[in-house]
């Protein structure tokens, strides 16, 4: 019997398994994780803490004995120590055990910070839920935690901790949160919004330590002073977990994760790898990326099935649509904002608008934020951000369709959109923005005379 | 001067004025109207019976001042009675008025029921907002309402009605409501919802008359029983006004609308007509429809500003993105769903699926119901009706510009999609019914044995 293992449990490792043991389910299929807890959602934890979801146990989604059921052979709480390529085992609890294919979703861990304290007690990652479920219990005596850095899950944190009453520092170098992510002119109503749910700001703040008394956290050490807190959250960037694919003699790419080709095939036959622990190509640069979301890893984890299976799929460049609330503000768009293009040195015009979620008459409307960035002459989509209010997600979701296809400025301001006075507004947030860039396209700027 | 002379001040004649003006500011444009307002929202009518919105005052946009100061010439509560077009004049208040450019906006009415009683006092149609205002007074001691129809305005009247605690019958002859619009399958939840607002569906039954005492409705007879109320409206079909556009020799088409080319130009150099009053071709059967919505009038106005002083811009045919609220269920879709295309006998495969609006663990997530209508063997999208909750209108615009653009199944089954719990989830219900219509396509039916 052909067999398969697949190594992590997570989006990647499970849509690889359940989809391959359903596409061909004469196949063995064994999956190896080092956690106790199967098909749940990392990304719902920080709502938990902010009680604005109820409990941890609604972000389970089915358990290993289903798993089991569905023919699977779940290898829980067994870390894997090695993958021998030449004989084709890999090595788990002192066992080679071997495999025809191999799928490699080792994920991400958190990259610590480099200052001392790093090993006090009080220190805590978003990932495992069980740490977060005891994380969670200890916040009921804690009055004040440090938020350390300002990427999605850092502000999803600060936001929630924020709204559970806790006073909560979030200490980061970057001029304005979400940096990497956001144009500074979307920064403000995030940082308003933060505020008001209790979160205090120190942007351009060098982390120096984390000071304790008794091995456990105290303070977080600043350049702008020392935070005294109850618990420090790291939020800094997802590394690749290559060590043993590395060590394994897979090859690596420019941003140190795994080299896959578009069918999720790793640089050795018969051995594939999807999720946090590849990069693949950006739709516009081709330049690889890593640090994508979970929706990403399934759908890559599918890739490596339909194809190990005999199937023939292929996974496209990506456009990177994304979303989250911040604080309780909705941000989101695809690809790119000016800040990355200009940093990249991708050259732009911009057609920026600002519409209605609803008839602006109608209750409960709000203002959608659009700004497309199009390529200078053709005007075709190279990125954008939007933010306000409803239809955020949508919105992205079909820009970053619509932009992959190549459709230009022209195509947006004149798009038909519903008006329904309850859902839809005359003017689609979109079409405004197009129309304003071409406005501005056909109007020559002023000479500048010194 | 040049002189631009506008019929209309609804969507597409404020838009043709306004637009012309700022494009071409030395020309004088006059706009003619019988009303006495200008600029306001008539798709929020029910919503103000209803109480949704608080008032009607709500629903002005602008004013006749801010036009006039704009320098518009605007001649309210004017009717057009003639156009002569070997002259180029209009007779209004007995005046003749030359133009240099004329736009026919003249939009619609509501068909009229053709059975005894249709003069008596208390029909009521949805149009002018003034009388609207009346019936409005007259609401507040009224029970009991028949709602005649089952379209669009008759849906939302009879929900936003009910709403407000009348008692209402909906009567229409068809086997369900919107059925010129929506599938069976999609029916239920839409009776369901209006049911819980108070509505009293008689479907398959028949208009017979209208019965009244001293000139005034009292009950409504239909082939299921007569039904006592209080006032009756009348939601039916709209109707092209062009009276007068083919008094004047304008040509209609096959809808009894006007025809115009893609830039809105008549029949006759020089005259150009947009809005309710024109016919326009749907984009797949290239079959010319009528019935559209305010955004598409609005849109079409401004193609004719843009072409009338000097520009260049087509009018695409339309893909018809559409949606509503009824009752409390959100409906919608794009080009046809699977009722419209068996009538047209347009081959189709369907793909269906249900998602949910947030991660299905998030508060506030609905499903979202998506049924996607593709061609035979290239799968090119045709049509699709999405229904249930959040997002309906972000995705039927989606939906209809993809389409337009050739989008298959495959295109959408792997999508990218932003997975984050309070805005979307793991997968996104777009591309789980492209996913199953996929894998319907590639299981071959079962031979019937009989």
């Amino acid at each position: 019997m052909e067999r398969v293992i697949v190594i992590g449990g997570g989006g990647a490792g499970t849509a690889a398994a359940t989809i391959a043991k359903r596409l061909k389910p004469e196949l063995r299929v064994s999956v190896f994780t080092e956690f106790a807890d199967i098909a749940y959602s990392p990304c719902g934890i920080p709502f938990v803490h902010g009680r604005e979801i109820p409990k941890f146990d609604d972000l389970f989604l089915s358990t290993v004995e289903r798993y089991e059921a569905d023919g699977l052979d779940m290898r829980m709480e067994t870390v894997v120590t090695d993958i021998d390529l030449d004989r084709r085992t890999i090595t788990a609890r002192n066992q080679p055990e071997g495999f025809d294919q191999l799928v490699v979703c080792t994920g991400f861990h958190w990259q610590q910070p480099d200052v001392p304290g790093g090993n006090l007690e009080g220190l805590h990652y978003v990932k495992d839920i069980r740490k977060s479920m005891e994380f969670d219990a200890q916040l009921d005596s804690m009055k004040r935690v440090v938020v350390i850095g300002s990427g999605p899950i850092a502000v999803e944190m600060a936001g929630n901790l924020g709204h559970r009453g806790l006073h909560v520092d979030l200490v980061d170098e970057g001029p304005w949160v979400l940096h990497e992510l956001l144009d500074p002119d979307v920064a403000q109503p995030v940082h308003e919004s933060l505020e008001q749910r209790g979160v205090t700001l120190h942007l351009g703040t060098r982390l120096e330590g984390f000071e304790g008394t008794d091995g456990r956290i105290r303070a977080v050490a600043t350049s702008g002073g020392a935070l005294e807190c109850d618990a420090a959250i790291i939020g800094l960037h997802k590394i690749p977990n290559t060590a043993l694919a590395e060590a394994a003699g897979l090859k690596r790419g420019t941003t140190g994760a795994l080299i896959v080709d578009d069918h999720m095939r790793t640089s050795v036959p018969g051995v594939w790898a999807a999720g946090d622990v590849i990069e693949v190509p950006h739709g516009l640069t081709m330049v690889p990326i890593v640090g994508l979301t979970g929706s990403h890893a399934y759908a890559q984890g599918r890739v490596a099935a339909v194809n190990l299976t005999g199937g023939e799929l292929a996974y496209d460049p990506v456009w990177v649509p994304w979303g989250m609330v911040a604080g309780d503000y909705t941000i989101g768009g695809f690809s790119m904002g000016e800040n990355l293009a200009q940093t990249l040195g991708i050259p732009y015009v911009v057609a920026k608008g600002v519409g209605v979620s609803r008839a602006r008459y109608y209750p409960g409307a709000t203002k959608t934020h659009v700004k497309l960035l199009a390529e200078p002459e053709t005007l075709r989509l190279i990125g954008g951000v939007i933010h306000g209010g409803e239809g955020v997600k949508e919105r992205a979701d079909f820009l970053g369709f619509v932009a992959k296809r190549g459709a230009t400025l022209h195509d947006l301001a004149y798009m038909e959109n519903i008006y329904s006075p309850p859902i839809g507004a005359l003017f689609e947030p979109i079409a405004i923005a197009a129309q304003n860039g071409l406005a501005e396209q056909r109007t020559p700027r002023p000479a500048v005379t010194v």
